[in-house]
């Protein structure tokens, strides 16, 4: 049957860091971009759907659906990736140097993404600037600003209250990753993975791949949000945030309690194809 | 277990469009009529969905069902064709001329299945005209005149509006066809396919088989809408952007990231039917 | 895995379709009068949810109950065998007059089961007449009378709209028996046959067996329908859509694009017992 | 795959029939208290839903969970047994009294775990009478008087009322046993039986199990029902409505039309243990 | 098939438990630590779904998400364990001393996992004190004031009020616990014991950990709630009612109906490592 065990699970994420940990950066790039891309559709969906119904819950149901695209295409993701290849790397199956280029190859890529869905959004949403009001376009505005002025007014606090909203963000961001490993059944990764993510943006919690598209957007749009706000205020301080739990209280947490010494140090050496297969 | 790799996924889309490429016109027109009229029903069903709970996210969520028998049962859409073709004719396993012809015959069926499902759903509607006004009937015109009027009042700009919403719209549809093959189970393809449609039907992106039915529909319904104005303002750029996404962003893109060399060229031969079989 | 594709759904609506024409009048009398229960007892559920939510797309959304019950359990449906003998007649695997049959017992099955519904339901919900106002009463009675005083007061143009109303419908009903077949497993048939059911309750299209209940219910609770009203207005028109629809849009439209020559008339012959277990 | 059809259902029916006819008076009391437990927990999560939403059928779709931990979990339920084990017995695989036996201490069982239930939720909703007023105890009231007093004030009328409404309930509750069988996936047993109970809780029909905890629990939060009233008019006329359909609408009439004559019978005898397994 | 019939049920459930008796206080303390963040987690995800519906039943439709990741993660519940360490030491596969450990140091790491998620989430509700009102933070401080003043109010019938609640609950979560057995597929685990969850949390049962969660967040948010109201009034009563109906009610209440004698005990010794496997 499609249920996979906590110990194998370990297992499939040390696979899985290591399959990333190899990846060119051309790879990581596209990948990346395109999981940029899709967190971005995912966001302004739940972005309608809470302006719809008055209810953000009904938007962070609906959410999900760009996380289980970005997992079942295979792409990367670096808020997931800061829970696998650590795994990899106390395994012996990547290298620091593999893991620092995975994770900056993919931000680029993400970076890239957010920002061409961002345009290509704020262009179809105003009809290229003659359609300067909508809630849509209020809502933009409303979230750039609430994400970075708002800690902004805060000072120090704000930043650790970023950093904190990015800790609870991020503990479940990198558990989607993990639990779509708990089945080898699509529609079982669908529901595994569904769950953290639902968790992680039905609560506003800080999620740096989404802000990489909301805030430029919300800029686009017409916040009065400056470069240095977006990456003072929120990017900087939830990244942090976000690699902090995906690396220590999602990747570290379950390899240290469920990795059987041994097991899989023993099995033959396979190569990056063969991995990207087997950890599908 | 049924989930399938993105590494298969790419041989996948590479099969189901060589053996696409290979249909009869017979065969390219019955299956493009039936997608055709199928979407149609799916847009009627949104729209009373719309009407009765005033909120059109119930809609989208709703609108997948017509996507899903389209898919299920192996039928033609040309905008799925966008993305599944050209990775054939990349790997050589299809001609530029077949894609073109396959294209052609396709929207060819989409159009006459449009105009059918268009002229029956009205007619019952309107009890032959007996029932002018309805609230169903307003919507039909409404969406009809905003998706080419409205453009049109923005000249140039609209123009390009159009062709940026038909690329946020085919996007998400090609990779629909795409997701569907990410499980070899009905219900995980179900599922899978589900996420995409509803992400670009839930946020109005403009999709041109779609528009087929409910431009003339909104025509046959009273809408101030000429020949021309369909065409012009929204059929040519919506296929147009339609086609740059279908094909860049979700056929390409997935090719050039995980397409092994040579995994595939080295096959035996296949026959058309067998084709149809494997790529089930 | 569990999905059948397009070529193998079209053989076993061609074994379907044989094994039903085989079966005795007995069996067809059961099979269909316990369906036209199951599809009355849907009928008042989805009445139920519309008067409570005042949406009657949450009662289009439960509908299908009654149709997946008809299916799992392998009962006769006279709308669905529109669909599947003419394509086993097509194939040599079915007589007419063995169609014939079958679709006269079944409809008598159906009218009978739909009566012993309407009976109980009407009693139970009056609780013999002491009850004369309800809310599930009055919309028994305007269903009643919208489904045939309507029609009526349009002359030819009424019939002819119930007949469009009627292809409209079993273009869908006929395809949810064959989207049945899409799966071999339990959940993804009930997923896969519960998709064309809705979208055709959803819009009020016109259904012969729905209306063998919910005209004579009507009737018993008050409506001012004759017996000549129901069927001449109703019955009759909408039985013709539903054929046509039926064999035409979905059957031979199917079998004609996806039948492969040959491919099973080559086989042994097989027992009636042994297609009821393949067909499930 | 796990799609069962209807012949190898109606065998496992006489099987299961079989295997609940030969258990021992202390397991039926058992299986069958938890039952009662867990149906009245069922009841109880309804009626918040219902009385939060304000739409009843909210609450009705949430009903099932009860059933399907009964069914999962193999529990004894007199009215689904009062379809398995008649067709045990029809099939000379269980004797009469065996048969009375079962369905006596399983009622036992039922009426023993309601009144727990009923007394344990009751004291907890009341706060051990501190809190005699709640929206909760004014429902536990209504429903109470309605499915007594109300029949009551009717006399003979009323009787017959509530006899039809037990028919129209247990038609779909025994089915919900049998639809359970369709599937040998637990999800596909759960979708497959929700579907009946859901369609009978939804219109309010009668049934006697959950009776045995509603009345109760509403005298024990001060309805004004007596125990004659309670037994007189409710739950015998509802046990006799519940047995007529379960025998004959559910269980013999699937017997009757797919049952294969002599296929079950020459197989080797089989323990209850194994049958148990088989039954699953 | 995925499905799991109860005989193997039981099986699972003493396997599960000798597995757990086996584990080292580390694994207990991060394994209980994860369980006690995660149902925070969910608790604070349904509370947000409440206050923005005002219908509880929907934060309670939700609240299984953080019950699914513990049990898909393998993770510790001690009122899960309530019932499946028992069965395994009435089986002679674990001894008391080794049960009472588990519950201790699960404990002990449900009370820091709490306690932790408790801080990062008031503060960053609060944004370190800034923001001192808001519905979270009400909705916290009634609910911490209405699960211990409340019931010390009503003093000794509070306590009993407490106590019963917990039977209540726990009947429920062990179930859960033993639901999620039923099913060797990932998604049948998550649907079948996502339905006992709902209904604990959905009427507003006492559950042990949760409390540990709720009743100190709200103490830290402002409400007047001393360390001797929340042990006294709600958490030693509440554990004690969760652990008599876990044992009772459920684990042993399965045994004695559904364990055969003598069909495990013959197997071979298996190692804790492979049990953990086995009972995945």
């Amino acid at each position: 049957m499609d249920y996979v065990s906590p110990g194998d699970v370990v297992e499939n994420m040390i696979r899985a860091g290591q399959a990333k940990a190899k990846l060119s950066p051309k790879d990581l790039i596209v990948r990346g971009a395109m999981a940029g891309v899709f967190l971005g559709y995912a966001t302004t969906l739940a972005f309608t759907a809470s302006i719809q119904t008055q209810m953000p819950i009904i938007g962070a149901i609906l959410f999900p659906v760009g996380f289980v695209m970005v997992i079942l295409l295979g792409l990367e993701l670096v808020t997931g990736n800061f829970a696998l290849i650590p795994a990899a790397l106390l395994d012996k199956k990547a290298r620091m140097s593999e893991m620092l280029a995975n994770w900056f190859w993919v931000l680029a890529g993400h970076l890239g993404g957010s920002l061409l869905y961002a345009w290509l959004f704020v262009v179809a949403t105003t009809s290229f600037g003659h359609t300067a009001e909508s809630p849509m376009i209020e809502q933009l505005i409303k979230v750039a600003e609430s994400k970075t002025l708002a800690y902004k007014s805060l000072g120090v606090d704000g930043l650790l209250t970023a950093f904190i909203k990015a800790i609870l963000c991020n503990w479940m961001v990198a558990l989607g990753a993990i639990m779509a490993m708990t089945s080898k059944s699509t529609f079982g990764k669908i529901a595994a993975m569904w769950i953290p993510i639902l968790i992680f943006f039905g609560q506003g919690f800080e999620h740096a791949v989404v802000n990489m598209f909301v805030i430029p957007a919300g800029m686009m749009a017409g916040a009065q949000v400056s470069l240095s706000d977006w990456w003072l205020w929120n990017q900087i301080p939830v990244l942090l945030g976000n690699l902090a739990s995906g690396v220590l209280m999602a990747g570290l947490a379950l390899y240290y309690t469920y990795k059987v010494k041994g097991t899989f140090a023993s099995e033959p050496h396979v190569t990056s194809t063969e991995l990207k297969i087997k950890n599908g």
